[in-house]
């Protein structure tokens, strides 16, 4: 079986032809050109789907859309999202199943993610599973007893908003010491920018100007010794602990997988967080888990959109 | 169907005769009598089970059983307890069911009180559950769509050692700032111990020693203006609103159960609670969920059980 993975950002959309053991056959990458409308975004990937088809000869079986916002995973309707200003409960899979005549499935994106790790990545074989991707925010997906955990109206799994530090910084989301205000991208360039501010002495900022330093400068100062980076490295790898710390005493999973951007900072990264973690679990809880990181590298979002259609087709 | 709960504490046990609604038939109290080992307690429910059922004339179906500890619910086995200090897995289930011929299923017995409100509480209907007893320590129980969450080697729902406040008061689990060591009546204990030893003026202190105050002692005069009464009262539904704010952000429930001794306190904690706890929801998470105060009152220990066996015959 063959099928269609669709990562729909704000930004760019990627789309590939999928078979079942995760390889892909063909690929193609777009601008999403969110403001001409939801009509020519969907008209646009489903072009893409095409293309990938006539590219390779080969028929897909159905397309898994992992895109980001509030999903009815039901009727494939994307209810809303920030990164689609004006998209409001838009049919998406209707419109892309007109076009292509395949059977098409959304999840959020964060979900699809998950299913991706679950089906094709460190997480195989694996019945409780919690993927968070540490990015510009922080998205989550958890599969409890072999399956998805959405919630009441197909919302959960918010692990970016986990309260890590009640009075912590402002999150984007209104509150105060969310995780993804403090472990995020987002988190790690306003640290910076308040070290700047406040004249920090810090090899950081002999190269480059605040604006223009990234998380992975900061990793690779903080590795080089640099005080400041490994300070701004530290509030990331406390906040992550007592997050992951908290989700294994809540699930009780077998793997937590770390992806995203910044886990390309590798094992820098995982060693203190596999360390730490272990000051916020249950002592009965050692031994029962395994904290690792992504291996889907720039495929993972297409590949966690293809499973969505291959966890459907597995519990049928 | 009538069925047999066992509410199994560590000092005291009670076994009640449960029919479909709810309606406890038949009722005995008494002491577990740990130091005399396991087969002795085993034995003791068994002959109280024979006595609720000789009390009325009715045979249950099965029996259910709430238990502190680890719990291997498939084998009917309590692994551990720190509750029942030299038990390590002890058959329950196999011994209950050679003494009396029924059908024995275990729980933790946070799961069986979250399964008590799914099947008779506040939780009856919904599919999307979190549950937590305030009382000496804090547990937790989830159902997420419509299944008791127990994670990976049945361990799982340990909301009482979420954490809220890192590098906060020391935990019984060894950790810090867990919930429960900051909201159970035993952080309030301590909250009075330290205020006594500091010489707080408070109202609190000219009726008891430190050693004999309660948690509603506190609360009454927490009620009636006493500064250090809310101090105190304003820590324990901070925690409990970041706890349950990360809660309802991951699970997306419908409903949110405040059970155990401190329910008690009433509308007087759940009012603040709610307040608060939407400073730590997503906007989108508003008007999805509802927080309730449990109704169960002293029967939630042999409901839970009871339900046990409700929802296995449910699920067949």
């Amino acid at each position: 079986m063959k099928v269609i993975g669709i990562d729909l950002g704000g930004t760019n959309y990627a789309v590939g032809l999928v078979d079942e053991t995760g390889n892909i056959l063909s690929r193609i990458e777009g601008k999403t050109k969110v403001d001409e409308g939801p009509q020519a975004v969907a008209k646009r990937l489903s072009e893409s789907v095409k293309s990938v088809m006539s590219n390779t000869g080969v028929s897909a079986r159905a397309i898994g859309i992992g895109s980001p916002g509030s999903i009815d995973h039901e009727k494939g309707v994307v209810r809303f999202s920030p990164n689609f200003p004006g998209w409001y409960n838009f049919p998406l899979a209707e419109e892309i199943r007109t076009h292509t005549g395949l059977d098409v499935f959304i999840e959020n994106d964060a979900n699809a993610y998950a299913l991706g790790e679950h089906t094709f990545g460190v997480a195989r074989g694996f019945d409780h599973v919690i993927c968070l991707t540490l990015g510009t925010g922080i998205g989550g997906g958890v599969i409890t007893h072999g399956f998805l955990l959405r919630g009441s109206v197909g919302i959960g799994a918010e692990l970016g908003h986990m309260n890590v530090l009640p009075n912590g910084p402002k999150c984007g989301c209104g509150s105060n010491g969310c995780l993804e205000s403090l472990a995020s991208a987002t988190a790690i360039r306003k640290y910076v920018e308040d070290g700047y501010s406040r004249h920090i002495d810090s090899s950081l900022f002999k190269e480059k100007n605040a604006s223009q330093i990234t998380p992975k400068d900061v990793f690779e100062h903080a590795k080089n010794g640099d005080y400041f980076s490994l300070s701004v490295f530290n509030r990331v790898v406390s906040a992550l602990s007592v997050a992951i710390g908290s989700l294994i005493n809540i699930f009780n999973p077998q793997v937590v997988v770390i992806g995203g951007g910044m886990a390309n900072a590798g094992d820098f990264l995982l060693e203190p967080v596999e360390e730490m973690v272990k000051d916020y679990v249950l002592p009965t809880m050692l031994g029962t888990y395994q904290i690792k990181l992504s291996q889907l590298g720039k495929n993972a979002g297409i590949l966690g959109a293809a499973s969505i259609v291959f966890e459907r087709a597995s519990k049928r």
